[in-house]
């Protein structure tokens, strides 16, 4: 074994990249698997995922014939006794060993280096949040070398995307929050500080499963709306069509808290969920103005005729219906009466008309833009 | 001792599969003991468990005459001075020592070398959450060394699996809120990359204790259908049917937030407990609808027998009831009337009919397929 | 210095247990006192102290007379120069020194090795909640040898349970949500896998301080069931005896967000606070079933009494009060009005005897249980 | 550089106290700047700070003429070369570097060397949260070394109090929840297994800013109370006053979420915000006790009434006005309605005395004992 | 390789600052950029960034011409095996890898050193929170060596402010709740013990985004001061006006739980959203209390019609309208309704001017501030 200059304080062995012309690139094949993914957290804009990074690279020191070494194809080193090329994910937050760190990597006798390692990602990922909870995220992992220019080390995907996402779909091990929709792979050379860079990019996008928050909270405010639009019917004398709106109010704020629980404050545009909730919360309030409005003129209707009352029978006065009588006083709180009509009716058709023409609009950008 | 050539220095000790011919496969015996479920995290689909793992295996490098030696049968070794197999869990997503590293293996005179490790473990779970809160889950653990292939190192269950279940369940130091079922072995050999590798799958099997659950989200949520079914027998005129529905609904939202902080955005399918939540929020906000439409009917009635009332004493309309004299209004009022008890009544028998129909589903698939 | 071999490559110093004849067992004596505990996760049914663990033991390798180090009895040496025994604590999720590790151990001229360490200690403990928050949890801390059986190490506790359990509460740092009782210590040979270990338990004795639970929920539980208990005395005529009633339900509601955030979902047993919060959760929707069905009696009667009024006076129809006009029409409404009376009263002689029988029970099986 | 007798395996160097005589203690200056405080856990009585350490102490073993070295006065050496004290604070949870661990430590010719480090400490402190949100916390940080006795290594402030305290307020980095009072610093010799110690006690008072309780928790149910003393003056008679009363209750339990998630349940005795909450709780709960005992009072009047009505005209009963007709029935009617009248009466004044006398005792204890 | 001293041994190489005479400084070239915030944690008054951070200087030790060494210019070392700067950051609260730790630094043949790290940092900052959720937040990173005085080491920016500002812009990878403003750096002397230190200052300028903040909270509060006012033209006499107020303090409670959840108890000061939501909390409460005297006024008016009424005919007295007939009891009824309308409409214009006072106060101050 000491023939292969492998021992622990050989320090070219572990730290000179293994080419003996130091022009010649090293060669980095990679692959890189998502087997779950534990958690998306949009307030930190970041996404936890298990990986399996897999990497294979040329040591030209080392070499071996069979013949010699009583037919070893392959031996299994300790990480720490030869080179490894720095790859890193730039968009990485944490990165950490999913087990404790394997120590081996495995040399085959033509040279060739091989590196398996499962990590626990914590990565970067810019969300755009309007479609919430309807949205789909992309999310990239860039593998480079810090160190190590496009004229040292080139880094090459070893199997193609199509295999990546099927492998990692099969080997998800999860079935949470998150739809894996695909692994895309890239290349690009860029351009830093006078040298160029080889960045193999993993683009990954992700659907939500959005069931909760439909449960939970789309549609309990939809039914709030439908209710409060319903409660047009209810008789606006009696006081309980007021009690009955502002207790649809207080559920919509207790439902804000299950808003206020799951969106975080990011977008620079207004996601539609908020207009969703928003629009429905002032809708109520205005329709509470409305109905104290309705009120009000219907009570001054009823006063002006009552201060008159006394001029006729009382018992007449005692139920405060409209007597055919056609006096001056009767005549104007009709004109009242008429216009608390008139506005519950327009402030209805507003309502309905609102309804109508925001409702569609929002099932189109808000779905239909996730499904396409 | 140094004749056994342990000392810190030793290159091949360290590094190499200790047998002398590269084709002898070492074959490596596994245990690994549940002793505890810390956490199970439904919205990252991973499972905490502390587990006991222990592994025997042979070191042909080492071996000695128990009489050259004083006797002495078996040594305690730092664990960095020998050649140890990287076997790791594949669902791994963090693993931890449960104290501070274990330094030390067992080494007895035949070669045999003994490794204790209390881990802590955090895995990833594929878990289905249909039947929440009454689920059994299924996690398993996947024990195998990423860098050798099954001709050079096996893996074999130690003990079988009804010792490990037993013994898992005597070791359970916990009573939290998942149960221990079982605990299956299995071992299966997996093609990878051109060679095939040896896994030893751990199939742990938890029951999940529903109580809380039911106390804090299940029966009020009954409760509050019960209530509303109860409420037909409100009258309607008074306005405190309206007042005592929409109250109920307002409750509803506040176990909504209990909901929302339990059930994790994961399932494909809607999870029975949505289901159930939904249809008794819907089904309150229904009979909400049908009691306005009721009021409205009976409003119309009253309205229009109030419109023709001047004609008759005045007295008589003071209290809107059904006079016997027979004049049109009064007929089209009793139709409104009528109207509105029909109404009641369809609703009412389609309310008891819903209930009837779906809560023995709900029984069924729910409870049902969580005992069997 | 030199004479004591005591130089970074002593491989023997370093890995082997000291003792010339390996039959002889290395005597541990163990301390262990608790100087706070951080947290209590009845979910994840673990622990978090602070502990200072002391040992002290021989290594027959160094000795020297004082005489020949210039009077110097004792020294402070690296720690990974020496042989340290492998303590661990069997219900261990994670140990971490609570300071930067300790580097040092103290040997003394006779060879005595003396280690002291302050480690923050988060272990699995099986918590019976069915008290909760009245309970007494026994908490173990097993200290063993993994790699060593009886016959090569021993474990000796240094202090008695009196001394530990005083300095231990005199060490205390914290006045949090637990008080430490009592520490005892016992001694136990386990048999395992054909060898004897030694086995050192910790038997930590800790009381919950209910106060916050008592103050935040079971107060107010209670304060609603005496309210619920007064409003038999609400006029039930006006409608406010239900709106009454359908608010303390919802109050209920409220509390229940407090009461899932407390009791973890363990128990196999119902915890007498579920016990205590369903049954008076279910106590008030029956009360309000109760009212109901009064409603509906009184509002049954009242109707026969008007379907029949056209025939005596409009102004008695007015007010629907009892003529003593003995028609059969009141004398059914007579029936009607009886029967929700004596419901109301059944119903209030019933709540009061279930209270009554309850309330007692449970307030010896509660709070006696955890007195004695 | 090597006369020095600087090198990596200096075993000497890097374990041995730099004495010459092992009976000259080694004089270690020592000073500790809190620079920020980012937790402070009441739940777990532990405190996070960010804590500047800095050690100065003497190495006999090094020394050097400038002339000798090219005038160079001091040096930065890799702290794993030389002997560093194994100094500990004794309350820490979990001691960390702030940044990457600081590789080296500061030599001067005449051989004191100096050691600078950023920490984050998590710390057990004891907290009395009687006065809470009003109170203030004393924390100690007590420096001492575990395995040198003070023969062997003295503890000595660098700077005085005066200065700790105004460096420290100085870098104070953040403006949180609480305010720094004043360091202290103490020396004391502590006994332990039969022989001295050095402790240097660092005693850290911290003031909290209690805004955002007063702001989410303490005034609004002030206003509560407020709004419950004022409900007196609305007219029993409409059922309006008993739902208004019953909302101020359901309001008060939504507010003991907000003292559930702040209030930890540590105390031994009753905390003064838990003392006001429960209190006023109960005024509200008594309160609505004594309004449905007026009400059933005045019921209970009127009813007696009404069943003597039908002997007097119908007209009268309807509205239950009290005759001036002196009939026994009447009488008896005015006797339960001034018995009703003179229970609310007591009631209020109860109710003001209670808090007259209840408030100023609050005041004092609770704000007046954390200004002092 | 061994020419340049390059082997793991080498003590010189791996801790003395390279530089031959110990009076040269060395020149650290650093450059900081922010890729990603993740956190900002103003309860811990903290902020969690992902910054790369680059260090460039010179190691007069290492030289080499690129003839001799096949022309190679740039050489890939471990980090171990020389001298690296101890630069920290005085801020930081924990300092990590966002990868693993990078092992490499490139050393080119003119003896220039270039390290880059992917550093996760958490670092303390003093945030002014008096306008949130407008605000603007200005945290310094400062960038020092703790054992090197500006003799030894001078630390310059690499890029200047701009160039900074547009880079970590254009490579900011997230699109949370913070937009990075501009990063401005600066250089500053400080004195410390005797010596002078180079400190570079990083001052990193976050604009908060307050979408979230305006749906959940700042918005729905000031909907229910619109209510409130609106709630002043509801008929007093019915009861549901109280109903309807308290169910907004009811509401407004709900909101409390969200302003616990996002304001953490910091300021001195009184930030604006805390006087925000008091202001229109006690404007509510105070209007509570007027609408409680305004029907007692009218209750006391009626009562005093009510007992002279049986002087009059009954009827009259049903509805308690005032007669036209001018007796005492009339007049003095209408006095207290009078002063009841009196203090309805001071109430009112009162309400409106502290409305009109305060928001545009308010809206300079707290929106305003955070423009400029």
């Amino acid at each position: 074994m000491e023939n292969l200059k492998l021992t622990d304080d050989n320090f070219q062995m572990k730290s000179i990249r293994p080419v003996y012309d130091s022009k010649t690139p090293t060669d980095v094949y990679v692959d890189l698997f998502v087997t779950s993914i534990t958690d998306v957290n949009e307030k930190a804009q970041s996404i936890s995922t298990q990986v399996i990074f897999e990497a294979l690279w040329n040591n030209e020191f080392i070499e071996w014939k069979q013949e010699d070494f009583c037919q070893t194809s392959k031996i299994s080193l300790k990480k720490d006794t030869i080179w490894i090329p720095d790859i890193v994910i730039a968009e990485s937050i944490k990165t950490e060993f999913a087990n404790v760190e394997n120590p081996y990597v495995k040399m085959n006798s033509d040279g060739s280096v091989y590196m398996y390692e499962t990590l626990t990602l914590s990565s970067a990922c810019k969300m755009d949040l309007i479609n919430f909870p309807f949205d789909v995220q992309t999310c990239n992992l860039t593998i480079h070398s810090p160190m190590h220019s496009s004229d040292e080390l080139t880094l090459n995907p070893w199997s193609d995307s199509l295999f990546l996402t099927s492998s990692s779909q099969n080997a998800f091990q999860t079935q949470g929050e998150w739809e894996l929709l695909s692994i895309n792979t890239s290349i690009s050379h860029v351009s830093s500080l006078g040298y160029y860079e080889d960045q193999l990019i993993y683009k990954i996008t992700l659907k939500r499963r959005p069931l909760l928050y439909v449960i939970t909270f789309i549609s309990p405010v939809f039914c709030f709306l439908v209710l409060d639009l319903a409660s047009y019917f209810i008789d606006a004398g009696g006081g309980e069509k007021l009690s009955f709106k502002v207790t649809l109010l207080l559920s919509m704020s207790v439902l804000l808290l299950i808003l206020n629980d799951k969106l975080p404050s990011t977008a620079n545009e207004v996601p539609w969920i908020g207009v969703y909730c928003s629009l429905i919360f002032i809708l109520i309030g205005i329709s509470i103005l409305e109905t104290i409005l309705v009120n009000f003129l219907m009570a001054r209707g009823e006063q002006i005729l009552r201060s008159q009352a006394p001029i006729d029978s009382t018992s007449a006065v005692t139920d405060a219906v409209m007597n055919s009588d056609e006096n001056p006083a009767e005549r104007r709180c009709l004109y009242w009466t008429r216009a608390a009509r008139i506005v519950d009716i327009i402030a209805v058709i507003l309502y309905i008309i609102t309804i109508m023409v925001f409702l569609p609009i929002m099932y189109y950008a808000w779905f239909m833009a996730s499904v396409t």
